[in-house]
């Protein structure tokens, strides 16, 4: 459990806080790339950490990531004309280029330098993986982008996908490196019902995994062993990066994750990423994720409207409280643990079951929880550290993300046995 | 009126509170016995008094009332397998019988007894006369079970009915012993447009009646008289039963009433029991409520979603403020004094207009409000005693709610004359 | 820009606020008298700077308007039957009559003088141009009712409509006196796609306007003067009048303008009159109204569900926040600035996303913003006035509010040369 004080700490993201700012020192996925597929396009409605933002991209292919209003009078630039090098606001025609720039106030003269006074506040972007990051914190502090192994793989060797959880960031986060839970909440009661996979069948199994929670320079590896019989051990190693990138171990490539990007206190922008290191998805894949059985969820484009009026467009999953994740009671009876459909429904709907923000004063953790705890301390330290003024490690760069998780039956007990057998840093193999 | 801190003690019923723990000493209806309907079923959600909670009934056909939450991580039970003797929380395993106990936390060891100290809050349940009771106070104090007759009659005798109201419980309960408004909200203009009963008739014709409040241990009578003609009397004897039962006289049986149990301060649910004392209740009854032409009024199942997030499990009236409760002004202006179809649409409507929580610091009470005043004065006088540490009287036992309510035309101009006419203390006849 | 306080000061209009106060010394337009069509019909709810209100023709046509609460115990007189000289609460029969006197309890007696102690709250009305007039301020101060042009043509002279909009007042009223945003907002960039009317060409060609703000004893003039080419100018003479009203040029006939009537802090009654001063409308106006091109906009009759809970009788703009204004990016890429379909439409989008209540302490405001500078200023000193004791000028009756707004093309090139040539105050004919 926490008490009530780093409940607070660790969950509130807006401007000023704690973790909001901790989270403004990493790199965080903002829109995918294809949401701005041409120049001078529709602009995106977003909010990061509790500010409106839009995206655009602009006349010569820049990304801007700027203030939602105008800063004349506060309207929104969602209304605005995307056309010739800026973002013009609808209601007076002030203009303003993708690093915020003023570069029009059509009332004013020529020779005014009024405008040069009144910049939007915009955020630095980078396009990679398909993926328009940002940065939102001092810029003089701006650290190297992740270097994950997905964003540079050519295209044709990854998926991207980002939707809306309607929980706080931290009940998705921690999710990721959780391995126990995957022996209940994720299982099937009948084994033919799904594809017969031996680690899934293990999984299930052996429900009582020796879990071993490990710190390392960029965040954690959350480790499952189980007894796979035969004097053998199934080994699950989770990458767990700063701030809230997951890696997770997959039976078979595509290897993936998730990124758990704070919306605001109460919604999280889940990405979720998919790639072979060494050659391109294959139709089937496509064809398998296309149901939501896995990640993604089956979803659906949506202007999402938050408490706060805000409207942002992005992705919702077609399974959500409103519907009751489309429980069957017959199936949970009969087939899977739960009754619900895919693997990231049944996370959303036991996350979100917890509340907006769950209330960890009332945990009762054991020992497969260690995991969790090493990461809400690691972040607990890095937050508070940074409220008296001292930065995170300036290991924070790009290099820190190129690794890999591990999912693999071996002879060995030891997990440092483990991950030398497999390449001691597991770094992904692309330059 | 009330001023507003006396408004606000008898409203307010969460953990902690005044009137809300004055609820905590009595037996409340939770659930009908029919939603329950079968071992290991499907989990229904409830909210009392402020408070999440899962029925589940269990192998051996007992239910459990328990808190929603599961105490490792917070994850509802709502979505946990009912299996073998317990509920078990589908995220990572536990179980939990309907004690509350915790029987099993599978990544723990066998001989771990880390699972005696964590059980979920659980009520006791007792089953009677279609209704699973609880108590939710503390267990040493707890009192006898209502032995109302409606709960000692066949199955066959009775019909019970809840659904939500969306105001505070208050604004409902004092519906109850209002005899007043029943000369104006649910007269018709037209006598022909109801059935013909002379007991409707006059109650519309004198629309002065002489209401008497008179306090009895159980809690109060509402007394309503009306000239009825040559001589005789129209009485009608409404039973009050602490803390929000009612007892209501029919010019016919079934004889029947109402419970107002809270769900949080602004919603609740409203029970109604009808009941044969001797005999079955006929097809003819049913298909005379089936539209809703007075209680229960039509109503939908429906997952309803509170305002603080949490969903219920329950039914709602058709007509309800969303559709203007289907208000006929042309109905209004030729036939019923309102307009609105069935006796508990128009209660609902004219209750809801009052505000989820109605001010009555602002009220202007008149002689006919006489029973509502005796009712808040002696709720208000327990819940002040109770917050002073007086428990309320030890009379509190399940033979006070044994009682019947009285409509009758009489030449006896006297209530106690009327009362020793009609057997003094009109007690049910069952056993 | 203003600071937080004065924002505050100037957007909060509920009871005992500077600005509610201010807007309670004044005439307001309450309801379309055509909402009320006959007497004793249905009653209407509506609500003013945060009050709950019914407004009923009673039978001898009067119109009373009158809190929305029965002082007996709270419940809504909507619900209330409108009969012979009152309306009449369905809970109990209590009767009130347009002047909010209870003219009787049918439980008291009939000398009983208690009904006179408990009289309705109710505002004084007028019915003139086709709008039922209220005045929420104190008896003994009200002004004389204002004379406008269009109250005193005869009905077939004039069209008024009456819709919500979903931010507070001023950002509504401000739009009014902001010249400026017509060469932006409501601009085609085809001009063939609008009727081919030489002012709104060079409306959409002179980017920036000379703008003058003169103050009057009534309000103010926001004064545009643009290049009309061949030594010409193309004045535009906009009236404001205090508190809210404005008189707005138009190239042709019918003239117009707004009122914005406070509902509560974040949603007001946008109020459209239109009139020829000397003959009936045409046909073709309501034809070319219908489809909402420019005011009103396309409307739907609706119950409105305020955030309080409180449901109001009134219309919604087809085209709103819930559809994106039904925005067509391709439309805004080639045929009109904003690529939302009416004039309003496009107010009330860029206005809204401004946020309910438009924090104006991050404004930049610029030249062309000194309209809307000295109008905020004036009702700034008013109101803080007020809370000082001091009343409004006694100038405030009704003649000050016969005047005219102007639209012409001039080769005077100062404004007092243009007044003194079109009638140096440009009062309406009508006597």
């Amino acid at each position: 459990m926490l008490n009530r004080e780093d409940n607070e700490l660790l969950t509130r993201v807006g401007p000023g806080t704690a973790m909001g700012e901790l989270f403004r020192r990493f790199w965080l996925p903002a829109v995918p790339s294809h949401e701005l597929p041409k120049p001078d396009g529709t602009p995106v409605r977003l909010r990061l950490l509790g500010e409106d933002l839009i995206a655009f991209r602009d006349t010569d292919g820049r990304v801007g990531l700027v203030s939602a209003y105008c800063p004349h009078r506060g309207a929104s630039l969602f209304y605005g004309r995307n056309e010739e090098g800026g973002l013009r606001c609808v209601y007076h025609g002030w203009k303003f280029d993708a690093w915020g720039t003023c570069v029009e106030i059509p009332s004013e003269g020529v020779d005014s330098t009024y405008r040069t006074r009144i910049g939007l506040t915009a955020y630095p972007t980078e396009e990679a993986g398909g993926v328009v990051w940002t940065y939102m914190g001092p810029p003089q502090l701006a650290p190297e982008r992740p270097r994950f192994e997905w964003t540079r793989v050519p295209d044709s060797h990854r998926n991207i996908t980002v939707w809306v959880q309607e929980t706080n960031w931290l009940q998705g986060a921690e999710g990721e490196i959780d391995s126990a839970h995957v022996s209940f909440l994720h299982t099937t009661l009948v084994p033919s019902e799904q594809p017969a996979t031996v680690h899934r069948t293990i999984t299930a199994l052996d429900k009582k995994p020796k879990l071993i929670a490990r710190e390392t320079p960029y965040g954690m590896m959350s480790v499952a062993r189980r007894n796979a019989g035969d004097g053998n051990y199934y080994w699950r190693v989770t990458q767990w990066l700063l701030p809230m990138y997951s890696l997770v171990p997959a039976y078979a490539w595509p290897v993936g994750g998730r990124a758990w990007v704070p919306i605001d206190d109460e919604h999280t922008y889940t990405w979720d990423y998919a790639y072979y290191p060494d050659r391109p998805l294959p139709d089937r894949y496509f064809q398998h994720i296309k149901s939501g059985p896995t990640f993604p969820p089956e979803l659906d484009r949506c202007v999402y409207r938050l408490p706060n009026g805000t409207r942002i467009d992005t992705w919702r999953p077609r399974r959500n409280a409103d519907n009751e994740f489309l429980l069957d009671r017959e199936v949970q009876r009969t087939k899977t643990f739960t009754g619900i459909y895919g693997i990231n429904d049944q996370d959303r709907a036991i996350q979100g079951s917890m509340g907006p923000i769950c209330d960890r004063s009332r945990e009762h953790l054991v020992a497969t929880d260690a995991g969790i705890i090493m990461a809400r301390r690691r972040l607990l330290k890095l937050a508070k550290d940074l409220q008296q003024g001292l930065e995170p490690p300036p290991a924070a760069h790009g290099a820190w993300y190129n690794v890999r998780p591990l999912d693999v039956v071996s002879p060995h007990a030891e997990l440092d046995a483990v991950l030398e057998a497999h390449g001691a840093d597991m770094r992904g193999q692309v330059a």
